[in-house]
């Protein structure tokens, strides 16, 4: 085995949903750094990165958030809170901020990237895609998310992802309402507490016999 | 910077939608089995694990499955081709399968675990989620996606994740209709042709600042 295939299995096997977090431990900022890098370098559909990432640092409106949160005392105790927001649709200044970015990063006229935006207008705007927009939106959001979990446990940061929230009650109290994002999935980021009993539960998986099947 | 921020933020840059795959290059075994225990540690919702990954072996089903993702080459030339499939629904006997392999992995009697049957009903089969149990299974299985990708670059594995493809055909050809599960992402993975123009290609991101928002 060698040492990436090492480590990958490691982390992944260490990596568990924490349910307490030790509310002292902090991350350190360089740490930090690499993890909001891998936000960034997310993949998501044609590139076009329908998301944002609030960090909520603030005491109060964490604590604001918690009781939309059934409570869980990782919105609070955790190092950092995630939240993920989602773009609610996507129109053409969309179209055209990824363009610009584009033909800015590899040097290139706007108009040779016209194909590329009619590709695009093709399939989230007019095409049958665009019923569904907050759906594919929400999917990328969740390769974000993927992205980060690993990521984190490869940096022996812990997380816990939590889909059991009130978007609605987020969206308020994150003055999202009537924006162009949404609160799409949360997740927490810091050290597990010494106490945490979930730590030391087994893994449950389906075995890879009944989820991988060969065709 | 240590050793594991330094090689995550190599793999994230290194990464990249390959476009041409060198058709004779395979991915070891023993690499390709890191890879599958990446689709099964996936973390999801519940850890309910409402997926299945179809590993598409057989030459002739990807030339049929090719015309129905808009002729990619990918889906014929990379060494290894994931169709991710998402359950269509959840019910009862989903809940039955997790508490039975928790109970087992856990070494508990079944009826320890009856609050946690109940909240995932309360929530997946009776409560408001169930109205969109497509897309929260989607999401799930977009989660699988983000680590398979992350742990693919670690691995030096080139990755090609396709929305572009018709899911009823798909689902034809794979014989999922009427079943469970139904097609909804793929991945084609392997390594990148020498020729492969994209791989030159300066990656597109919008800057952190624009990403990340503190609250």
């Amino acid at each position: 085995m060698t040492p990436a295939v090492e480590s990958l299995q490691a982390a992944l096997q260490w990596r568990y949903a924490t349910k307490q977090f030790d509310a002292t431990a902090r991350i350190a900022p360089d740490l930090w750094a690499a993890l909001e890098q891998s936000l960034v370098l997310s993949p998501s559909s044609y590139g076009l990165q329908p998301w944002k990432f609030l960090l909520i640092e603030d005491e109060e409106l964490r604590q604001q958030l918690r009781p939309h949160a059934w409570n869980q005392s990782q919105i609070t105790d955790a190092s950092h809170l995630v939240v993920f927001l989602a773009r609610r649709r996507i129109d053409s200044d969309d179209l055209e901020r990824l363009i610009t970015a584009t033909a800015s990063a590899r040097s290139l006229a706007p108009e040779k990237l016209e194909f590329y935006r009619d590709m695009m207008r093709k399939d989230l705007i007019d095409g049958p895609r665009s019923e569904q927009i907050e759906r594919w939106a929400s999917n990328q959001v969740y390769i974000a998310l993927g992205t980060f979990l690993t990521a984190a446990a490869l940096l022996a940061v812990d997380t816990c992802p939590i889909e059991g929230f009130s978007p609605a009650e987020f969206d308020r109290l994150l003055e999202l309402e009537g924006g162009p994002y949404r609160s799409c999935v949360v997740c927490a980021a810091g050290y597990r507490a010494a106490g945490d009993p979930y730590a030391a539960l087994a893994k449950v998986r389906y075995p890879a016999a009944e989820l991988i099947e060969r065709r």
